[in-house]
């Protein structure tokens, strides 16, 4: 039962995702979803009751596929700035299909209050799965953070992921490239940063930047 | 007649700045702007072919206004933290009657190869003023700095001050107070990193933010 439920609500999802790649966001009706889907209006709806919340079951569904395609590739790897740069990777190779649409989908989601901003509520559940992503990173690397600022961390990671995808979204190279480079040119001081956060000059840095994380989270 | 041409030409972006508080960018015309003006249409497409060069025309004015501001505060001053943080202040200061215009107008200015994107080529005079009002809060900074991580620092305080202000389009607190306190959080960060960046432990990141500096300028 639970499987069948699933498996109609991912067939929306994906007819969705269709359509928003051929007729952008705006351009798509729920209608011409539960068409494409094969389920009638009603049941669309009954799975999802607007577009902005079938944009979530694709946040969802991008979520987990990059966790499926992300934890194989660190499983013996305990190098942090290589499990970071493999995490951000498989991002980009699992969300490639959508970068054409996320460029015109950026707009809507990057607006203040939108319902589909990375920071909004409804965006939580998405947002603590990709933030639980990167605790596991952080978790079978081996390095040494202070405490404090390794509670913070995977949300840390999480802001530079999304740093990336801000970059994607404007990346119009082949196979996106530039941030694949973005990536290589990141990682390596993040992971630094994170492996020296621990020397005395440094300590009350850690400290600065919990304040900041905080304060975006709005806590 | 320099001054005659450069007052019609504030008149018409003071018109248009009125119109999008009140009715939005996509709910203003050019028509609209140059009877607010008080000028003939003819006239208004004089000085600006549409309304995202009217839009060019703002930023460069809010950038004129930013430096007015920021230049005496700074006189006499040498700390580089508080130099850097009586800049984004003095910024959040006059930007402060575009902020709910802003919020709206964000979606239109973030659009990927917009040409009203801080980083598109149009928006490139408004950005060399804001990246020379960098250079000159650094050099009047009693601080050492490598000199190749020198030469791209204002740019990389310009890439904070960007952070700063996708903070505020999002920010819907009472005088942005949200946002001075995301200043008063982040500027001691950067001005420590700066002032760390000569240690051997550090340089080499020094390096490595260059390289991503230069990525992201497309260099």
């Amino acid at each position: 039962m639970t499987t069948a439920r699933g498996s109609t609500r991912d067939a929306i999802v994906t007819a969705a995702l269709e359509l928003f790649r051929e007729h952008g966001f705006e351009g798509t009706t729920m209608r011409a979803v539960a068409e494409r889907a094969g389920v009638s209006v009603g049941n669309a709806y009954y799975y999802f009751s607007s577009k902005d919340e079938l944009v979530q079951g694709f946040y969802d569904q991008l979520v987990a596929e990059h966790r499926a395609a992300a934890l194989p590739e660190l499983a013996g790897r305990s190098d942090l700035a290589e499990r970071l740069r493999l995490t951000l990777n498989a991002w980009i190779t699992v969300a490639e299909p959508y970068r054409a649409f996320a460029g015109r989908f950026f707009a809507v989601a990057a607006q203040p209050g939108n319902p589909l901003s990375p920071f909004s509520p409804q965006s939580g559940p998405a947002r603590d799965a990709a933030v639980d992503l990167y605790r596991d990173v952080l978790e079978g690397a081996r390095v040494d953070v202070d405490a404090e600022l390794g509670r913070e961390l995977p949300e840390l990671l999480w802001l530079q992921h999304l740093g990336v995808v801000l970059f994607w979204v404007h990346d119009t190279s082949a196979d996106a490239a530039r941030t694949r480079l973005l990536v290589d040119r990141t990682v390596p001081i993040v992971a630094r940063l994170v492996r020296l956060s621990r020397l005395p000059v440094l300590r009350p840095l850690g400290r600065q930047v919990v304040d900041v994380v905080r304060l975006l989270r709005g806590t």
